[in-house]
């Protein structure tokens, strides 16, 4: 079975169920101490012109155990700040070389563009857009789910918290509902946007987290709300999983978060450790995951000496 | 033939045309599969402390392909910003145990009292200086010149833009016309420096256009100029290779640029990925050049178990 | 001889004077050629909070000699930015992969919390903490000191500058006065913090230097002083290591300095280079003990396959 058919990986509505439980396969084959043996060299950069933490090192680390060879790149300190485009900090990147680009970038769908103008040579992996996608951070959701349940067909999925600006939301729900589970939506109504009827239902969140398999919890974009009409403490009590209302939560019920944790505002502190929590795990799979995604897109353009 | 009997490589001015000759055919050798062995590390460090992507990415790719040893090396993050001079900092590097130091600084000869203190037990590498020299730079195009042309007596190339602060247009102009090039210049006036009438001829550039083989274009360096007696538009239609001026060239004519291109400025964005321009071609070029260099570099300084 | 049985390395309080011996041995052995021989791989992250060269650079050299995998950690890009918490960045990266992180960070004893919460699966060496201590610094100081007296017995060591601020002053001073060195401090008396009375006797320098073996000088922390009450040339003159100064000096005496060196301050330049001095010296050294320390850590762990 194909791990993809995409010379890149930007979205998971590209992606199909039967791709989906092939990356799942192969992520569990790395997870279990499988490797890759490239015979040529691949070059990549990670162009992160966002913060982050896990998603950049967990890619680093997954790049490393395959073997592939990193450059450095630094945006603050790159052309970047000359004016350059991104279009023409790939087409650099390319003609230096670089096989592969994983990018995180503040713009919603930055790489439609690049896609479009078809010149680029190179792969690239959307490491997240914006508002938009987060396929990484998905599909290591996926895997965790999958280890935790076998399956998705009729599972219950509640995602809580800024589903408009959320591409975790955006990215999980799109591939959920395909996949066959059922997904609701929680949190602040002035943060939800009625674009994701079409992927699930929205609902109050005390009233379905006795009936649900999955708490998907969304981080509070901090630095995508200027407004500071919601404190953290008002945030945990009125659409938290505080400690109290994580005794609503039927006993096989898990606890995801994508990281970082706001602690005591989207999840009780005490909770992030609990037994119920797979945060932890999450990160865990997150660099057998990116394993398996740049895998299929090296085998996708014939880089690494690898076949398709 | 040796490719150089330097110790450093800091400037055109102490390269002779048969070492450029020499370090072209190393770089053709490298572009067609040929490998370097180490027999010993050698560690080396990008010290950059002006922003770069094409450059520092470059040589960055260079010395993965010879094998060397990278450190990190952020200024910002260095005791550069504790007040630490640039020498103090390379005595630091030398002492624990890194060769080489590549280094682009905004200050023009940075490295000659570097040279001068004569106590640095390490090697240097001009990646840039300010408005001084950008040997790196000017080696690369002289590969993309000979892969076009495959001579430089006689060629006839204009050197068009801010001429006075740049860096390219100096170890272009010194080299050239030691090769026998017949340089020519062009550009706004006040951009312009008398010093440069010893290396090359101000001309017209609307004039000297159907009679040139090479149009190479400076990148208007806006982080030099804080005047905004210029817009782009306006330089575009007065100095920039538009289109219509693009038609004055002869079929055989190349058009090169440093990068990062300012579109329609320097250069009519159609005409960056058009048949004359050599614009990628450089890029390419510059790692193989790079490599070349660096070696060469080793070899003077006896370093990676190199025979000089 | 075991060289440490401590899981982390973050205080010179916890190292006693067999260790001190069988680390210095062991860092000898590395400066001689020895290498060490990894059977697993070992993730590393330098997680570099302040400004430092020698420091971080050193460490990454010794982590590359003896073959860990570097993972690159920026804070200003990462997740801290969001406001995350050093336990929750921590506990990110040991779910990612990462087996020892190398932490240098402005708050005293940022460790004690990290080791009280017992929760992180990584080992910490600690690269400086505030005005806390700095044991890889304290420990190339001592291999310095072996290895041109070789002996810590009766061995007279004046320290001078900021006492109460200089985490070197704190490291060296506890574990030399454990070593049966008499340590003496002098600099400015506003400087001088009487917690130190029990490590050693405040002194005036000019009376010292004739009877001292060495002269540990500290950098002025100009981060640390927000205050133009002192000029570095008042500084030179009232407590500075002059020319003049430096002849009261015995001539076996030697000149250390944990670097950078703010020269004419702390030290006249010209003594920076000079016979006395040790500065490049504690540089060289630096690398090779901390291979050391970080092969102890490894150990301590079972971690690259390395028996305790």
């Amino acid at each position: 079975m194909m791990m993809t058919q995409q010379r890149d990986f930007t979205s998971m509505v590209d992606v199909t169920p039967d791709e989906v439980h092939a990356l799942i396969a192969r992520a569990e084959a790395y997870k279990a101490g499988a490797q890759l043996h490239l015979t040529q060299p691949v070059y990549v950069v990670n162009a992160f012109f966002e913060h982050s933490t896990r998603t950049h090192t967990s890619f680093e680390m997954a790049e490393t155990k395959l073997g592939l060879t990193q450059l450095a790149f630094n945006p603050a300190a790159s052309s970047v700040s000359k004016g350059e485009s991104l279009h023409d900090t790939l087409l650099t990147m390319a003609a230096l070389g670089v096989n592969l680009a994983v990018i995180r970038h503040p713009e919603d769908q930055y790489y439609a563009p690049l896609l479009a103008a078809g010149d680029l040579d190179l792969a690239l992996i959307n490491a997240g857009d914006g508002s938009g996608e987060h396929p990484s951070q998905s599909m290591l959701d996926l895997m965790t789910i999958s280890e935790e349940f076998g399956y998705f067909d009729g599972l219950r999925v509640v995602i809580c918290g800024d589903i408009a600006h959320s591409r975790v939301a955006r990215s999980n729900a799109e591939i959920l509902q395909r996949l066959g589970a059922q997904v609701f939506f929680a949190g602040p109504a002035e943060w939800y946007d009625h674009q994701f009827d079409r992927l699930g239902t929205w609902v109050d969140l005390d009233s379905i987290l006795p009936t649900v398999d999955v708490v998907m919890l969304l981080r509070i974009q901090r630095e995508r709300h200027d407004t500071n009409d919601l404190s953290g403490a008002a945030y945990h009590e009125h659409y938290g999983l505080t400690l109290s209302r994580a005794q609503l939560m039927q006993p096989h019920a898990i606890i995801m978060h994508p990281g970082p944790v706001n602690r005591d505002v989207e999840l009780a502190s005490e909770l992030v450790e609990g037994p119920q929590s797979r945060y932890v795990q999450q990160m865990q799979n997150g660099v057998f995951m990116r394993m398996a995604m740049i895998e299929a897109v090296l085998r996708a353009n014939h880089l690494g000496g690898l076949e398709a």
